[in-house]
């Protein structure tokens, strides 16, 4: 019913994960409206991400150039080292500026349900940075559930007798939420977790 | 802080109307778990859509190769006429599958706080075109609102004289809204366009 290089656009949208029909239509549309400088400077933004972000080989964070911006910073806290799920995690912690340690990125978590063992998620490589390199402590930035519990868990497991302070975020009442809203599990941990006002 | 092109991607997200920077992050990295072919297929339908996208001479539409499918379609009703204010609501019309008329879409709605006046939506094509073809009924299909009313008073003012039929979509309630949600100027309008129940 569209043109087809209108529908085609549309379909090109509807990959993404979260953008439905109704969304595809209307994005489509608006790069009609875009001129044309626009839309090329889209077009090289998309041909070059593919091309020039890679993996970097120390903590599997994005790079470009093989260069990653926060292994190659002398000025890192090089005793600390934080592991997330997902190396968009890396960025969010980043945006913080509060952290000055290093990173290390798995490959998602365990979730056996899902089909996503232990020996999926690049653990080798990682316990092979944690014997070589001296860290003092391991932070885990999972998201708070049960996989990230048990990811957690079984990363604590193959550390065992290693000198190495094991610490994971923490949970409780976000800030700012109305306690009316806060689901029983997070008030339950945020119970458990209370601290002392000192 | 992110790499160069993923930040470029980022950026070029942020274009768009209604996404943001928390949704242009979601996106660009979305864009980094796609297959190099999916990519491309993205950025070709990008490229195609200015190169390929044109509009209909006769009524406005989008057209892919100068041919309007509706205007070139023979098997129309090309007494009844229906005016859009935007060449996509032409299509939002035309998957109902149950209007079998001619569209003609004009440049947006007169509404002059927004500096939009009658000469900039292109009312002088469309009012040679009702006086040169012969049209029974033409249809007002634009959004309920102040602006929309005064667009299609304007050109009723303009037509006047010509033996034409001039109606305007029905106002009212919307199918499965509950009654507390109705702001009151759709439930005023329902009210007094309310139906003989025959």
């Amino acid at each position: 019913m569209y043109p087809k290089s209108l529908n085609d656009l549309i379909e090109s949208f509807k990959y993404f994960p979260g953008i439905g029909e109704k969304t595809a239509e209307r994005l489509a549309f608006s790069v009609l409206d875009f001129d044309e400088e626009k839309v090329e400077l889209f077009v090289d933004s998309l041909k070059n991400i593919k091309k020039k972000i890679s993996y970097c080989d120390i903590c599997n964070s994005f790079v470009e150039d093989n260069k990653c911006s926060v292994c190659s910073d002398d000025t890192r806290d090089r005793k600390t080292l934080c592991i997330v799920e997902d190396a968009k995690n890396v960025f969010l912690i980043e945006k913080l500026q509060v952290y000055k340690g290093l990173y290390h990125v798995i490959n998602g978590l365990i979730s056996p349900l899902d089909g996503i063992n232990p020996e999926d998620i690049g653990l080798e490589k990682l316990i092979d940075r944690v014997k070589n390199e001296n860290f003092n402590e391991i932070i885990f930035a999972f998201k708070p559930s049960i996989e990230g519990e048990t990811t957690a868990l079984y990363i604590k497991k193959l550390l065992e007798g290693l000198d190495i302070k094991i610490t994971r975020l923490a949970s409780g009442l976000p800030i700012g939420a109305d306690m009316e809203y806060i689901d029983t599990l997070t008030l339950e941990r945020a119970l458990n977790d209370r601290k002392l006002i000192s």
